[in-house]
């Protein structure tokens, strides 16, 4: 049933293609002559030469790549990306050590953004390069995964979502897969650009503007500068980039429609208006408490709390402001928001607003059925009823994801001996927010982490960026039996 | 449809039914003579009269009580009971405003066991009497609650429990509650019996033996001592009351037939399995942590790990040790415990292993169901397959219980500037489990909490003990339409 040929020859195409932006950013190293093209050039060579042997030694299958060989790829593709994305930070020197290395890397890929960074702006504009390029890959690898893969396979409610996506009949595999993400991929690179000359024009240096755009529309968060977002004292920079994550954090296909002037779509969906619905409100109520609590006046309430609310919710992870600093009331509501994640269809992760959205109707809709034992009473959305066996997938994901938390909070613990730190850095990596709680809050990092930790909350942001299923089913026997 | 009239009725049974613990905590004032013979006599007079005013003044429905009157009464009665319960409270000067008596009464009849007490030892007698039977009364509630009326409501899963339940055809109603009620209130009583008797055998005073048999049994945690069992420093007293509260916490209809020599039917209950499992893994992985981490001796080392393990996980919340002295990652696994709670049909509240077990159990067979995506494969229980809309129903309780969690730490930390505290009294009202972490610690208590918060937690211990439902569902419109 499981062809390792076909898997080892996808793999191999797509390290060729990870060799391509190595490539570039030997291009940006070489251009900024910062010393790092050296280390680019081989990690470039190896990536490409690895890509093409696995690549030509092996043979595309006749037949379609099938379910099971679909979850290996999906799974090995993060894991293989990221170690030889670490090449770079090792082969220049920027990372002394392979555990750090790779951490730092599939955080990239992952989109996630936790970083085990003491002095980014020291680095060379190549390294810089490089690591926020590894966001935007991932958020392009996220897109095609969540919009054109994982309905497929039947992932966590994501069936719901593919009868929405434009592009040819479900039934067709391949030019499905192409057609969405070029026309997704097509919007992503559009905002990307938009998004550059906005922060470009606002101030930033074109660099600065160009890697904060790939990793605001990819939900990842790494900046190139180590106060992140901070750095910059410009109200029109972080306004654009809380109007950019917004977008980043909403279902691309409904960018999509919009550029097709088709506006009445957009408002129809249920998961965004409760996406902007919630932004509404926990930034209201944040605001509110900002200015009775740290005594901030309102423009500066709003546009911090704002910020803060938007960067958390869609997993981006920016920060403009020390929250650790502030009561530990904010810290609870951004805990939350790092539960509710962004939408589907969006490069955010975590749980997502559809899944939140479903658990609350069904737990509503049980206490309608309490009253009216005998009616038949099916969850409703986006003015359908949902099979009820979407609903148990669902409820799946949700207890799956809390039940990792819970067990993961425990194991960080039992090395890490600080409440703050064991919840925070579990919720941030799981969900691909990036920076968390206690010592791994916005004004610290991951770098005092022992080892063991380091690598256990790799893990968490690979299962955590792949919708859990799809690594943990490789877990089960029955995946393997036959 | 709601007949009030019906409603008062009943509740003015039970009124009478509470006065009657009220003499009887008189006759204990009387006889240890402490000066609080008075404040007795008037609150059993008040509960008394009021009680036979609105029980002779309607008159019994000779139609059986419908389900909605169903739920309306069984939310009223514990607030009813604790209204009149804190009187003596008041009445004999033992706390001095209304709030803390209210959150003391009801902490007991739902046998949470948090208190705002600082100074118990100096308590009277009729007083410490009456704080015991509060939980006693509670736990006697809730074995009919659990075993013949919410599965006739079809609250959270308890109609998976029904069919096991020994007792007359489930469509009786009346003689039903009558008959599973009767069998079971026997092997209640007789077990505070054994356990009265053991404790004073093992040198407790034949007062402190039945009072914390008392709260022993209803999983409660009362103790008549400031340092609750930490006060005896024998390990003979510890290791009785982890045996009882192991029973406490187990299904009492297993008891039930233990006591009829048929131990298959325990051996072969799945929850039960687990819930000894969940006992055994938690409490060797605490045993061996303390070693490792306290240093202490292997004996010590086992019976404060079970002793704590076992009294978090049924909820009891009695405590032999500070908890808070050891490093955080004992405190994780205690607050995961209390989410676990008891078997269903016991006294121990929070979430319930049968829940958790099918919550799980659904998540790996979603796994399953991605490899084979054409397969039926249903969740199984004790044997038997289980609905799908029973595990929706679970789900919800579940999706509902964390909702409340999160939403209730997130209000808990608006005015408690404390992490450790807000997650503390949440878990551990909401799970009526009695002490927390931070200020609200096994050797601390929740006096110093503000009025707003201990009104709160007062809710939360009144929907956590009732399986959220029955009083949720009071609040959604669907119910009073019509």
């Amino acid at each position: 049933m499981i062809d390792k040929k076909v898997i080892i020859h996808f793999l191999g195409f797509l390290l060729i293609i990870e060799s391509v932006f190595l490539f570039l950013s030997l291009g940006v190293a070489l251009m900024y002559g910062d010393g790092d093209a050296q280390g680019f050039l081989y990690a470039a060579t190896i990536t490409l030469l690895t890509g093409a042997l696995l690549y030509f030694l092996t043979k595309a299958s006749r037949r379609p790549i099938n379910k099971r060989e679909g979850y290996i790829i999906v799974s090995l593709v993060w894991v293989v990306f990221s170690l030889f994305g670490s090449l770079p930070f090792l082969l220049t020197g920027a990372i002394d050590n392979f555990t750090d290395a790779f951490f730092e890397t599939i955080s990239g890929f992952t989109t996630t953004g936790s970083s085990i960074l003491n002095n980014i702006e020291a680095l060379p504009h190549g390294v810089l390069f490089w690591r926020s390029i590894t966001q935007w890959m991932g958020g392009m690898g996220i897109i095609v995964l969540t919009i054109a893969i994982l309905p497929i396979l039947g992932i966590g409610g994501m069936q719901l979502f593919s009868a929405e996506v434009p592009g040819p009949a479900p039934d067709k595999l391949h030019p499905r897969i192409r057609e969405t993400a070029k026309r997704l991929w097509f919007i992503y690179i559009i905002y990307t650009g938009l998004e550059t000359l906005l922060l470009w024009f606002g101030g930033m240096s074109f660099f600065d503007a160009i890697c904060h755009s790939f990793t605001t529309m990819a939900t990842g968060g790494y900046s190139t500068k180590q106060a992140s977002i901070m750095y910059w004292d410009s109200p029109f920079i972080h306004y654009v980039i809380i109007v950019f994550m917004l977008l980043a954090g909403a279902n691309f296909t409904l960018s999509y429609f919009g550029l097709h002037f088709r506006f009445g779509k957009i408002f129809k969906d249920e998961e965004f208006r409760w996406y902007i619905g919630i932004v509404m409100l926990f930034g209201t109520v944040v605001t509110v408490a900002l200015m009775l609590s740290q005594h901030y006046g309102l423009e500066r309430s709003f546009r911090e709390g704002f910020f803060q609310v938007v960067s958390i919710m869609t997993t981006t992870g920016y920060v403009t402001a020390d929250y650790l600093s502030w009561i530990p009331f904010f810290s609870f509501v951004l805990l939350v928001l790092m539960f509710v994640g962004g939408s589907t269809g969006s490069t955010g992760g975590s749980v997502k607003i559809m899944r939140i959205l479903l658990v609350m109707k069904n737990g509503y809709y049980e206490l309608k059925r309490l009253i009216h034992p005998h009616a038949v009473i099916p969850v409703r959305y986006n003015g359908h009823s949902v099979n009820p066996q979407i609903i148990l997938n669902i409820l799946a994901f949700v207890s799956i994801y809390i039940t990792t938390f819970a067990i993961s909070v425990v194991i960080m613990s039992s090395f890490e001996p600080d409440v703050e730190t064991a919840i925070g850095s579990v919720a941030a990596t799981l969900g691909n927010v990036g920076p968390g709680f206690g010592q791994v809050g916005p004004t610290e990092n991951f770098y005092n982490l022992p080892v063991f930790g380091k690598w256990y909350l790799s893990f968490l942001m690979l299962i955590g960026r792949l919708e859990l299923f799809t690594v943990l089913v490789l877990f089960t026997p029955a995946f393997w039996k036959k």
